[in-house]
């Protein structure tokens, strides 16, 4: 089933403990659009880019089954770049530059063949834009999941929580739902924010694994222990396309389901951080996929029959 | 199967964001004692107090089915007392006090009648006093599992280490497998800890759930998500006490069994900090035990057909 991605499309330059990169192809739909493309080629991005950004990357999104008519190229102007630095626990992380260029402005554009879409995945983008396509969606998609940050509860928490109120699934990271609902536990903080509107909620917990909520249960996914996290550049990302990915190929949006995509998110995001930027989700066997989704399987399951 | 628990019984004072306690009952073999009770009612006790503590304590022990032949009680001497504090975020805490008392000169006795025991759990005490217990206990025990904590790899790492090298399982928790090994990645720090000399290792993440590896697999079990969090004392005691108890339950020591083990183990430890000390885990049923294990399969389990 047809999933428009929603997002930034950018250049980053991250610096962690392992080195650093030049200006990389980076952006949060880059990364949800192209995990999602390992379970949907039906997959529609609406985003927007100056004339700095490289044509073989688009041709790369066209060759990964992704529709880029819903991408603008904005003649004379600049991609968005984001650059930063993560400490030593890769938990954390200092921004270094933010130059906004071509998303000052930004209008999204949702192309007609986009119209008929089922599912759609606004990545972390300013709430106002965010709200902005679900209007001009003209038929309401089966699930619209929507991933935010921080950066927009202290800048801009009224536009965010309206937006909020209109989406199907909530992902946020774990010092996110807290500061959203000034609230310690989790299990409080997802109670309140599942009360602002979202059916679903995850919360992303980085190394320590994934919660899935709704308002009667709670799902959750461990992480892979890893020998080392290179880069989580894009691994929330990452996990967002995977999810909803798995969703529209598997076209069943039940809490159970919704576990499995988890699953498959997880192992998503595990690939991500192995290398720098892109590198390692733009390369990814199917094969490799399975066999890392089975190692989450080996590392959670059990069997304990209670009487 | 029988099963010696080894380690101090104390008296603790504890503060927390949610309120503070005058003196009351603790200590590493007081938690992991009554946990393993719940599973088994052949514990047998090996610790010292003072004449300080009350005897009603030692009946209670009793009746939940604990030996205390092993319990020295010294005349005109005093129990062993440490007081802490939990920051807001219950992860980290300062000790206040320290007396150590009785334990300054623990030698601990093994009675003929704990002689023939199976399984032996050295909770956190000096590791000479654990070593001194292995090599009393004139058959090998069919297990050893080993708690201990960053002090003695502060102050006695070298007697830590000599001991670690006796025993199958050792238990530590995140940041003591790092210190431990001087590596930050949990999958590196295990392949050295487990180089050490313990065929298994589990390393516990409070709230973030525990995992268990030998030298080609790994298990993670999650915490239950908690609305509150009371009092963290005592839940890694608590957790290796329902580990131990449950496998000498069960008389079953395979790594499939240990899986179980330490989903037990997480259930009784998310009861342990629900109120302060050990008033939640003296007073549980059967059913309780029952319950929370079976929220920990829904929690977790999933079903993912790979071809």
């Amino acid at each position: 089933m047809s999933l428009v991605v929603v997002g930034t499309v950018a250049f980053d330059a991250i610096e962690t403990p392992f080195g650093k990169t030049d200006k990389i192809i980076g952006g949060a739909a880059t990364y949800s659009g192209i995990s999602a493309s390992y379970f949907t080629k039906d997959v529609k991005l609406v985003s927007v880019v100056g004339e700095d950004f490289p044509m073989e990357m688009i041709e790369r999104f066209k060759t990964l089954g992704m529709s880029t008519e819903g991408l603008q190229v904005k003649k004379g102007q600049k991609t968005f770049f984001w650059s930063g630095r993560y400490h030593v626990d890769m938990n954390t992380r200092d921004t270094m530059d933010t130059q906004l260029n071509v998303l000052l402005d930004f209008d999204p554009v949702i192309p007609s063949s986009y119209q008929d879409c089922d599912f759609l995945m606004l990545s972390n983008l300013m709430p106002q834009l965010q709200k902005k396509v679900i209007e001009r969606m003209q038929k309401r998609p089966r699930l619209v999941v929507m991933d935010t940050m921080n950066f927009w509860m202290e800048t801009q928490m009224d536009a965010l929580l309206e937006t909020i109120k209109l989406v199907d699934v909530l992902t946020v990271n774990d010092s996110e739902a807290r500061q959203l609902t000034n609230e310690y536990s989790l299990v409080k903080a997802a109670q309140k924010i599942l009360a602002m509107g979202p059916k679903y909620l995850i919360i992303k917990k980085g190394e320590h694994g994934a919660l899935l909520f709704n308002k009667e249960q709670v799902f959750f996914a461990p992480a892979l222990p890893l020998e080392d996290v290179f880069d989580p550049t894009g691994a929330g990302d990452t996990f967002a396309g995977g999810f909803i990915g798995y969703l529209a190929q598997t076209r069943d949006i039940s809490f159970d389901n919704m576990k499995r995509g988890i699953i498959y998110a997880s192992a998503m995001a595990s690939f991500c951080v192995e290398k720098f930027g892109t590198e390692r989700v733009l390369e990814l066997k199917q094969s490799e996929i399975d066999e890392r989704v089975q190692q989450f399987v080996n590392l959670v399951q059990f069997d304990i029959e209670l009487v």
